[in-house]
């Protein structure tokens, strides 16, 4: 990353900012040797924000967060997590389990209840093991540290092939200013795992209001702009901890507009990192649509097209089959005339005013060999632009969702 | 099919009703040894109606079909087919190519151009190489037969493992009356073959009109019931030719509700056979969905249900894994609480008030073996209900779908 503002990557994830402590530690809730239980703890009452999921169907700890976020008036102390199960469709049981997650964790740091987020990633339906669960947390509040930033990202992990973290340092009022964050998986990842998971921490200093506000405006261009298998989860959950212990972010100054560029620095990335990741995957897919007639115009065209099937197996198969992408075009509901779409598979232009050029087929075969992979398309019926990323569809999704979960 | 009505299933297909002939040829489009261009004749002036793609990316065959039945009012002579090119993203060359499918067919059957209509399926984007469609049509002309639904049904081919037709008899105020129809596969079942498309038709006597609504509510509650991976082709057609040779259907009378359902069952019958016949499908799944407060609350559910990849890998892997399940009615934007939800796999309920019940595992394991396989939710919110129909996701329909074109 690099920008005017020196936005430029440091090490590190979560705690890459000033003013914050993680850990993970093994719990033995569904796995062993390894940490399924994390803990990321403030220094001080930090602003605190978060989006959950949309579905209606929503996990005893989205609840739970939502009501605590609700009760501080946007602070928060820290932040429980475990994975290997969801309680998701757990009923009352569920959200008092949820509940006990909270409250254990808060008697443990000596913070409010309500202080405490809860998250949890795993398997759907079952009830939540408390015992193992409180074991996890005992154990990772012993080991919170400065430097527990990978320990707590390995610890939300269902069957993401690696943990995922970025931060990024930028300068306000002269001084350094730090967004890191870490998440896990998108789509449900093996067989009864949900959840996309996002923990992201800064160490400015943020009213819990403008924060909500940030948050919500980058998620709309990060984290909803990605897709695996269009399933939204019961779990999704970005989290945003502000420490405070740098300098302030305020509303309608240049500070503002730097922070919010560092802040979609971090997400866009890890949000990238979930996509490229996918159940099966082998290559990420940008896709770009501009000249749409309005930005949901472009938004549901870029959508219809990283969601499709159709595209996504034939992008698998290096099969320059750009009729696939027309016809998504086409039922996005994105208004436009089929007789002017352009489209670009990398720099090979394959359609002009809604048919075939005389592109070279060996330059778009090798076109589609391209990771990252960029599908753009122009609409020409207006000016606005979006882009959303994918990832290719194989024979391993269907292999690693089809399995028994026995 | 059995009813009241004494609707019967018979032998046959789009020709089983009276007034028609049909037949295919083969004009070496894209395949050999196999028919490739179909016509069906009407011996009269056939009352016509017809539904087509709403993709804003539509072959040159739908536009020209749908002006056609603009001009006549809703009356053709005829339908001419081609499997092996989809005729889409052609532009105006394509367009002409098909007005000149019509108009070809038209001067053999001495009747006039725009009394023929026009469907075309598979590859997308390329030239229609007219000189191999002409040869088609000669030959299906002069091939043109009582009996010739077969062939006709064989002609319209891409992939489809097998022809798909089915016919029916009902009895209208004392005269047998026919429904009969034909239909190709969902989806985009090969590298870049479109397109469904069917074919009906009836000795019933029905004004254009009517023939219109009647199609449009049928269509509606069948063969716009189906998904095999959620991607409206640029070709999908559904055309319904009656020609009145027997008994009439009147608006508002016992004939019309009679007609309505036997046009349901041989169009049901036949969206069944697509769905089942599914790009490297192993099995029909029906989804259900009951006490929705609205019918499109009911037909949001099944629809997302339907087209989850993560429910159709489960399904094909046996896997209980009705998370999945209430995951996609959760983001299917159905208005409903998940703590009432309830949920059986054939005559298993293995949720109740949004939770697990005491399910014995193993007939959960032997319910996932059925086929076609029942999946049924009430959302305890209303008394709305839909129906949907797809088919498992398997490996096989990535490899089919990533294939090289060469």
């Amino acid at each position: 990353v690099s920008s005017d503002a020196g936005i430029h990557s440091v090490e590190g994830g979560v705690t890459a900012p000033l003013g914050f402590e993680a850990a993970g530690a093994e719990g033995g809730i569904r796995y062993h040797n390894r940490p399924d239980v994390g803990i990321l703890r403030c220094d001080e009452l930090a602003s605190a924000a978060a989006v959950f999921t949309t579905n209606r169907v929503f996990a005893a700890p989205v609840g739970v967060s939502r009501a605590h976020l609700d009760q501080t008036g946007g602070r928060a102390r820290a932040i429980v997590v475990n994975a290997g199960n969801a309680n998701a469709c757990t009923g009352e049981e569920g959200r008092a389990a949820a509940r006990d997650m909270a409250s254990h964790t808060a008697a443990i740091l000596g913070v409010a209840q309500e202080e405490v987020l809860v998250a949890s990633t795993g398997v759907i339906g079952e009830p939540l093991p408390m015992d193992a669960v409180r074991r996890g947390i005992d154990g990772a509040a012993r080991a919170l540290r400065r430097d527990g930033a990978g320990e707590f990202a390995r610890a939300i992990m269902t069957t993401d092939s690696h943990p995922k973290e970025n931060a990024v340092e930028l300068s306000l009022g002269g001084q350094a200013v730090r967004v890191g964050g870490c998440c896990k998986g998108a789509g449900m990842i093996a067989p009864h795992m949900a959840t996309m998971l996002a923990f992201v921490a800064t160490d400015a200093r943020v009213s819990p209001g403008l924060l909500s506000i940030l948050l919500r405006r980058v998620v709309a261009r990060t984290f909803n702009r990605i897709t695996v298998d269009g399933d939204r989860s019961t779990n999704d959950s970005v989290f945003l901890l502000a420490s405070g212990a740098t300098e302030t972010v305020e509303a309608h100054t240049q500070s503002e507009r730097l922070f919010e560029e560092a802040l979609e620095a971090v997400c866009g990335n890890l949000a990238r990192q979930i996509a490229r990741d996918g159940e099966g995957a082998t290559r990420l897919m940008e896709v770009r649509v501009r000249g749409a007639k309005t930005e949901g115009d472009a938004l549901a065209a870029a959508r219809a097209v990283a969601t499709s099937s159709l595209v996504r197996t034939a992008v698998y198969g290096r099969d320059p089959n750009w009729g696939r992408v027309l016809c998504a075009l086409g039922y996005s509901g994105a208004d436009f005339a089929q007789d002017r779409v352009e489209l670009w598979i990398e720099d090979v232009q394959l359609v002009r005013n809604g048919v075939r050029t005389a592109y070279d087929e060996q330059a778009a075969r090798h076109a589609f060999e391209c990771d990252p992979f960029h599908i753009t398309a122009d609409l020409h019926a207006g000016d606005a632009e979006a882009t959303y990323w994918t990832c290719d569809l194989t024979e391993e999704y269907v292999r690693s969702n089809a399995a028994y979960r026995s």
